[in-house]
């Protein structure tokens, strides 16, 4: 790597690997927090913050166990979990939802320089991570599926990658090591333009979530039903104009592929909504309505969505 | 009266009750169509006409049992019920939904001339029935809560009016002789603009049906829910704009009230999408689509309500 600030030093004693690469701290104990500290850990030791101590214990306890297909991996090796905002490692992922960034963003406001890779939907913490100066701050597209078991059993349900890119352009790839070494079935991507990477993501997840949430279907009538898919298509014509991103035909066609690759998932806001949980609404919709009433445009349908969504949270 | 041929004569024979004023022949036999014929055969000779024939039996056997709060009271006297499409009386009321009008309009189209008085939701109709030029033509709005029970039982749910108009301007009051006897708990009102009627309670039908299928809740959530109400503001506000009604705030207050005077109920249409069934959204929302785009006006919110509907129709 060349980069001696990632060489590993001990702080555990139990199941050791001599061969680690670097200290990573996760933050967020979700399908996607999980299913990170359990491929990362093979090569790196990785430290996963989660918000209750049961959890941090089970993990400790137990290690997590990896589901891809018929194999169970338990994983402990390498991993430790706290429920503590330390936040200590010189590589920080980011797995929380956007909406709770605050308590994250103002702990790395006081800490020494690091490189953190902030994983969210929407586009709407953007504007918070420029504040992070300090720091070198990559995000990231989550193209996996994940589905959290347990607080200590994630199932890997799709195979994609985690697109990265770089926010501010004088950050230079080295910063993030693990794009140097691809894993087998947890690879990194990386997008040089972070605009549009996270563009076509909100993109996909405007057109996706909210009305399979709203409509309390799986994602494949969005393409299989023609009424759903008119809907879909008019969200699909606002979120466009708003994100200004070119090639139509082609993002449509990707949008519609999604549905049809995940056709029998139920997205995570229909289940957020499922189980009365706080939706990604304004991290997603919220973040295409404030842009487009910044640029004066006009979105009814996306206002009624967001509306739609919020009224059902409850 | 005045008008002869409202005269009563013999052709049933069990209960008899002489003093009926005139022949009413009820065709459809859903909520509206039972609680009209339970209240109008207690002064008139009221026929209604079924699809299906055990429910014609079962009427003409055991009379309809009419549901008022705690009264329950059976009503067999000067009432028949036939499954065929005779349609002799000399004043009919047409209770089916507007997508069941065709056969009924090719009936009346060969039969001799008629008061017919139409109650159907939405005004997608009224361009067919401007062809019944032989017959004087009423429409109304059914401002009743009505419940079916079963196949011969009515629960009168909320106790309103039918309000009726003429839909020439030539055919005078005196053509619908049931306007001159008001009876109490099933009145009726004569409205003399037949446009506006029909348009104001489109607006609530408009505003209130689709919605409350779309987010399967009771009626009261459109006021009480903040986020639900936005929603109906929206919708509210494209329906004026294609109706074209005055009075802005008074229509929107009108429309309020009667979520709130409404609130536990679930609507026909939430009902319709619940049970699987056909809804009115063509008569409705299609309705105001249409209109909007031969006046060349934008409509995106009712345009993705619609797709909705008829998506969740299945």
């Amino acid at each position: 790597m060349g980069n001696t600030s990632y060489i590993w030093y001990d702080k555990r004693i139990k199941g050791k690997r001599w061969d680690a690469l670097m200290e990573i701290g996760i933050i967020g104990s979700g399908a996607v927090g999980l299913l990170s500290a359990a491929y990362l850990s093979k090569y790196h030791e990785v430290t996963l913050y989660t918000r209750r101590k049961e959890q941090a214990d089970l993990i400790n306890n137990a290690g997590i166990t990896l589901v891809r297909g018929e194999r169970h991996e338990n994983i402990s090796i390498n991993l430790g979990a706290e429920e503590n905002t330390s936040y200590k490692e010189p590589l920080l992922i980011i797995t929380v939802k956007q909406y709770q960034l605050d308590s994250i963003l103002d702990a790395l406001k006081k800490s020494p320089s690091k490189t953190v890779l902030f994983l969210q939907n929407g586009m709407s913490h953007i504007p918070l991570l420029q504040t992070l100066k300090r720091h070198h701050i990559f995000v990231g597209t989550v193209e996996h599926g994940a589905l959290k078991l347990s607080d200590n059993s994630v199932k890997h349900t799709g195979l994609g990658c985690i697109k990265v890119s770089s926010l501010y352009p004088d950050d230079c790839l080295t910063e993030l090591p693990i794009l140097q070494m691809q894993m087998e079935h947890f690879p990194f991507e990386y997008i040089s333009d972070w605009k549009e990477m996270m563009s076509r993501k909100l993109l996909v997840n405007a057109c996706i979530n909210p009305l399979t949430a709203l409509l309390r279907v799986p994602n494949g009538e969005l393409a299989s039903n023609p009424m759903f898919n008119k809907m879909t298509e008019s969200v699909f014509r606002e979120s466009m104009k708003v994100l200004a991103l070119q090639k139509g035909q082609e993002e449509w066609e990707h949008v519609m592929d999604i549905c049809r690759i995940t056709a029998q998932n139920r997205s995570s806001m229909l289940k957020d909504i499922e189980e009365g949980r706080k939706t990604e609404i304004d991290g997603i919709i919220g973040c295409l309505i404030n842009q487009a009433e910044a640029e004066k445009l006009e979105v009814p349908v996306l206002h009624f969505l967001y509306n739609a969504i919020r009224g059902m949270e409850g």
